[in-house]
């Protein structure tokens, strides 16, 4: 089981995340590319720390929407969304060839997130996108109950996916996230995140809030970098994935 | 002779420039790289006509300055404008590969253009982008009789470079173009126009502005795809170069 | 019955619209605002033009996204969209407070034109704009036939309206227009759009695209600056409706 | 003796400064105009802090450059950044209208402070912006021992002037800020600034950085808002300079 992060989320003089202290404890680092979050400058440094941890390099595309933070949807025609995504993709691949490193894989970021998980539309212009970019870089998407829906269309346009649940954000019995707007959607302490996470490990499933049992095949947990508990989170979290691999591996 | 041109200079909803009718008669397509013009639709676009015609595509990049059309010098470090040009390189680069060509050389715009041939530590940067992005890319500046200064350079960073001449604009004694707040500047008459282009072909000269020969060793001719002629250009010259070349092979 | 036109589209070194040509035939000037579209030189320009000709100049506020000409909708919470239109009122009327003129109405622009009349939340929101920057600007809406529901809520607000209707566009036999994405959404006849002009100054009504009458109760007439016919339908509609006042007061 | 502090300079999610803790404690909050920071929410937050506080508000206009934070210079016509400056202006006081307060004097911000102190034909254009905005308006400006350069242009242009000296930076002997690329351009220690901050009120003096006594009599002192000392230099300098208010009226 990996741990991802989104990264590189500053822009220009103003600082997020704690990229530095997270990057040694993370798998999987979701880049941003200049559109919703980061600049080129941001982009050059977060490679390098990625690089140095060995972390892989993911493209994190999202709206073009800097003030917004990429967090509100933006319509647009599939053909121009997939020239956005492309161009995201390039422009960060770009920043890790001088680098001599690559992208790894694609997780859209924030409302484009959102619409890829409920628009088929969307969630199509992105398998086309990574389609005629680059059909080996697989797609990040959440891990939900009824995953067959998105294995199936990933499929026909030959794109492997990548399953992601999150282990500070709690879950609706339907097996989708509880909407930030409403009460209880995060979880804020650190022993409940981690059990959700070691749940996912070894049962494959989360506890809903209304306190269903639900399947969650996942491939990666995310953690954001931009809580309070964000580094708390990353330490513990790869010290109990480590721990529960050996004791796997010991039996 | 190659004959290269700006493309891809639109925005959003606003055109500029004619390349459907140019690109035909062009060998070298500068394609905006979206921080001073261009979006990713544009981009795609371009591209896709320029594959269509077989031109090669260079990365076109400029400052991050859409307002001021990259027109405007914006100071900055090295380090961060190698960051800009190299997030610009691979994102025009993303948008080729989904359309499975590669850009083949670089040309800076505008002011980044103006400023690589006056200051040495901006056109070191430029070198420096390149080696680290890509070393077989070629970076295309201006032909100028003081050449040997920038292929020293060139040289010592293990860039290639391609030298360019004007057609359209006129030239000072000391080989570089009359600037554009000085009357004269550009030339509006598509004969005399021809003639600087034959000139450079033949003679591998100009006759500047107040009369003087000076020597222009050129590989490509820039014409600018903005301009009434634009069109007119683009084909008589594309027209008399093929001619001039076949007279040489006759003999 | 006064016309209409938008103005100041223009973007840095991109052109668009005919706002010169324009500005003579026509009696409200609605101006960009620098976040769809313009730039503080534009909206400059543009104020002077409108001064010379003693045009009315309006507010044109959009939403913040110059790539997509503020046609694409973007969703936000009303207090945030509440704070984009009043910086925009503000911006436009500074330019034109330092030619000693001011703004006097208000219309919004593209997607937020179109937000507004199908959302009551977001015309709410523009109206509170309103009232809280200057509750003696009018609003600019859609003339439409149910229009008792947005006087209603104007009332409420204290803010006054000002209904348009469109003469180079067709309407559906509901009172809308006809979506741009259907056939025949647009009049491309000189005379077909001077008839229903004159149709709605005569009749207060027009005929919709499947033959219906439809009664359309107009202040302004829209006309739209960018495309061909642009100059001719304002000259022509100019003379029409003077000569229909001079033919009712003769009377 | 009037302590002023940069505020409003958060961007969308980005947060920086602590208008929270300062505004209380000052008495002039220049607030960004949304081109080099800012965007209309956060200048509606901040403007709202402000009123509450009583605190002035002056507009803090700055190059179109979020990216670099408006600290690169950017190359303008002085008719456009004329139109730029009035923009802001405009702006700012668009969202100061609809709170019932209004901005009361121009700070320009960054690399356009630092070029109006330098070349005489950027301080000219924003003379001749704020004249024709509104001529009631003064504009800060440092204060140096050759003030007589810069009152005698603003007399010419009918603007008044405020002088403000700086208590977190030190001083060359020719009156200027030690620049920061410089070692010890900033004091880092809270009694050092109060006493720089004192002497600059009881003597209107400063102790340069190689210990030359400089004239520079300012009617307000600034703070920086980012430090991390910035809210306990401004609970100290606002007590200080109370006390020693009475001590004078007491005399």
């Amino acid at each position: 089981m990996l741990i991802n992060c989104d990264m590189g989320e500053s822009y220009g003089i103003w600082e997020m995340g704690q990229d530095k202290t997270i990057m040694p404890f993370v798998d999987m680092a979701n880049i941003a590319c200049g559109m919703h979050a980061s600049d080129p400058s941001v982009m050059l440094t977060t490679v390098r720390y990625a690089k140095e941890h060995g972390v892989r390099i993911g493209a994190h595309p999202g709206y073009p929407d800097l003030q917004g933070f990429g967090r509100r949807f933006i319509e647009m025609p599939a053909e121009e969304l997939k020239a956005y995504v492309i161009y995201q993709l390039g422009a960060l691949n770009g920043i890790c060839q001088s680098e001599d490193v690559a992208i790894s894989y694609v997780k859209p970021h924030g409302a484009l997130y959102n619409a890829m998980m409920k628009k088929d539309d969307i969630y199509i212009a992105l398998l086309e996108a990574i389609a005629s970019y680059d059909i080996k870089l697989p797609l990040m998407i959440m891990a939900v109950p009824d995953h067959l829906h998105y294995t199936t269309l990933a499929e026909q346009y030959g794109v492997e996916l990548i399953f992601e649940a999150f282990v500070d954000r709690t879950y609706l019995s339907n097996g989708r996230l509880t909407p930030r707007s409403l009460p209880g959607a995060c979880h804020d302490d650190l022993d409940v995140i981690c059990a959700q996470a070691m749940k996912l490990i070894s049962d494959q499933s989360i506890t809903s809030i209304d306190g269903e049992e639900v399947n969650i095949k996942a491939d990666t947990l995310c953690i954001h970098g931009d809580g309070k508990l964000a580094a708390d989170i990353a330490k513990t979290l790869r010290l109990q994935i480590t721990e529960y691999t050996e004791s796997i591996i010991c039996k």
